[in-house]
């Protein structure tokens, strides 16, 4: 029996679950928000009750000493050295990693020499890394990555159409993000569905704030959504998916407030998506009720949102050339029943058709009629556990060599 | 009984064809080239035969002058008013022009107005115009706009989920192009397939030098691949097609050789698609001579041509809840067997099937078998033609309209 963290660090903020493994049993989970900002604060829940706290965070060094403090406070853990191991999301692998690994001094260096490739998300994970390292130096720390589980795309699907020297000395290539979600739903889905993943066809639809849809066969992701960075695919909440690219200098002449390139992207990122269209909400709950009130922009929103998601399922039923199962995950992916209802009803010659009792908010399992050609499934996601799994599979190894080692 | 040109012309370019209408026969067809430039030439044939000429030609003024010159010279017309009817063909008509339209001194003044729409064709197209106009002031001048099928399309699709105000103030949306050809071979698929156009729902691709697929739902443009501008959609000769917009300023700081956001987006237009994988051609013969050579090079540029080209056409069945037909145009739909093959090999799922013996060079109707759910055909492309009719439609009522007042 072990305490795993897993820890998703970002530019201002530090998630976190603590799991009892191998039974993978939750036992907290917690939020450091606005590190570094004005109003820092610290939430952290278990048993069902929530406890929060505004305290003055500077750094990620010190939330991850707080984050022991209130491990302790709470009686979660009784001494530091209990937490056995520790797994890190880590936004962006490169080429270079391509599964989970243990975050020697080596694959620390690799990892950092590639930070260009992820500038805003990379330098906040080897942050919350190395503050970990500090404090638990004797803890297995561990790298998951966002864009492992797409390293199986076959060239043809990584590639652009582009020079390909922007390839060989730029290293621009789709790389995908929401890797360890896919591939937990998938493996959770082929359970569901009873068959080997090894031979099944399935499409997951990570769909949430941020949103993919991925491809993947037998057990290989062969195609996903987003590209090169997280901004490519499916319309989201602040982003806007894919574009013309020509767009941008044609705005940077015509628009007098814009400076570079880079600028436009920022707004493509954090001002586009259902925020940009509907004026008023990046959150599709805010949107829903905009649209049941009439408001034109909002449906506008709703409208493309699923216009671009139907587009890419059924892209992927091409790339595929048909699959047993479609399966929706993340936020709105399992909760948002309009969603669900509206991509199946605009897809139901791909031989798809809702139960729509089954339809609920917060389904988990099959949401299809029997006759359903292509089964629909609904499959919570949950990241947090895939990498404590990944955690747990180095620590049976470690053990083991030291065994050997003995 | 009156004749009509078809003229097409670009930057330094200018491509005609001489019609017999209402008969819709053919009588000539010719190109000048390097209009402006060193090396200047006519090309003229009819009845089998080709003339080329080397010829200075200074603007497009004179390259109209000079055309006409010809058909006296081949004994096309005897007299330069037997043309009564000159239709354009434009490549941007934003959303204003909806449909082709005779090019009073307003519409043309509103032509030149939306310019910036396609700031490297229109003005070539305006010119054109002007010199016709000019030298067959009596002649029927009609605008037939590449874009103007396409604005049949929803809101959803030709809007991109980027802040309002770059469509309310800069109009930057979804026009695509081809519009001509599209609604030809649709039009004509209907007659193969003896069904009313307004009954049927079609996938066209349009598969030249440059590219693009449309789903077209009874009769009408609902989505289209090419985007804001011609550089959006699948794969091309030198075009890339859809991109991460965010390799834009990533490049922009790691390549030292580009100066600005333009500049690399005439990379992506000159200098991607087949020629920049493949390094050797922007040509698909050339490009399948050096697949069946084993160049690894060409064997990935071809395989990612044929994925493009599936995305986008699963993509349109789902739009389109299912479709009638698949049907292929242009350089390559026509005549290349092993592009048609590996895609309907790729989406048999969909239910189509070829049959092997029809899928030759220069097919015209159906490639499937009597059992594909969904039909296969192939339909020789005829935008001149389209140009022509339009013409002569204006004709009819531009007569009518003068008896009337008789």
């Amino acid at each position: 029996m072990s305490k795993t963290l897993s820890v998703n660090a970002g530019s201002s903020s530090l998630k976190w679950q603590l799991f009892e493994m191998p039974e993978e049993k939750m036992l907290a989970k917690g939020i450091f928000e606005r590190i570094g900002l004005e109003g820092s604060k610290s939430l952290v829940s278990f048993e069902g009750e929530k406890h929060e706290r505004e305290i003055e965070i500077i750094d990620h060094r010190q939330s991850v000493l707080l984050l022991m403090d209130e491990l302790i406070h709470f009686h979660l853990i009784q001494d530091f050295r209990e937490i056995t191991g520790i797994g890190h999301r880590v936004v962006a692998g490169g080429e270079y990693f391509k599964e989970s690994v243990v975050l020697t001094k080596e694959n620390l260096k690799n990892l950092k020499s590639i930070s260009y490739l992820a500038p805003l998300h990379n330098p906040a994970n080897i942050l919350g890394i190395e503050a970990f390292q500090r404090l638990l130096p004797e803890a297995l720390s561990v790298a998951v990555f966002d864009t492992a589980f797409h390293t199986t795309m076959p060239e043809e699907a990584f590639r652009y159409p582009i020079p390909t020297r922007y390839y060989e000395d730029f290293e621009v290539r789709k790389y995908g993000a929401h890797g360890t979600s896919h591939k937990y739903v998938a493996a959770e889905a082929a359970k569901v569905l009873g068959k080997p993943l090894e031979e099944i066809n399935l499409i997951t639809a990570h769909i949430g704030n941020g949103a993919s849809v991925t491809a993947i066969e037998k057990g290989k992701s062969v195609d996903t959504s987003m590209g090169f960075t997280p901004l490519a695919g499916v319309m989201m909440g602040t982003r806007s998916g894919d574009m013309d690219a020509s767009i941008l200098p044609y705005l940077l002449k015509r628009d007098d407030s814009l400076e570079n390139a880079q600028q436009l992207i920022d707004i493509l990122n954090n001002e586009s998506g259902i925020l940009g269209v509907s004026e008023l909400s990046s959150d599709m709950r805010d949107l829903e009720v905009a649209v049941s009130e009439g408001n034109e922009k909002a449906i506008l929103a709703y409208k493309m949102f699923v216009n671009r998601l139907k587009k890419y399922i059924a892209e992927y039923f091409g790339i595929l050339n048909g699959a047993d199962a479609l399966v929706f995950t993340a936020g709105i992916g399992e909760n948002d029943t309009d969603v669900r209802r509206d991509i199946i009803k605009g897809l139901s010659w791909f031989g798809m058709e809702l139960v729509p009792e089954l339809n609920v908010r917060g389904a988990n399992g099959i949401i299809s009629t029997p006759d359903s050609k292509v089964k629909v499934l609904v499959i919570p996601t949950n990241e947090e556990l895939m990498i404590a799994r990944d955690v747990e599979n180095f620590r049976e190894a470690w053990f083991k060599q030291i065994l050997e080692k003995g």
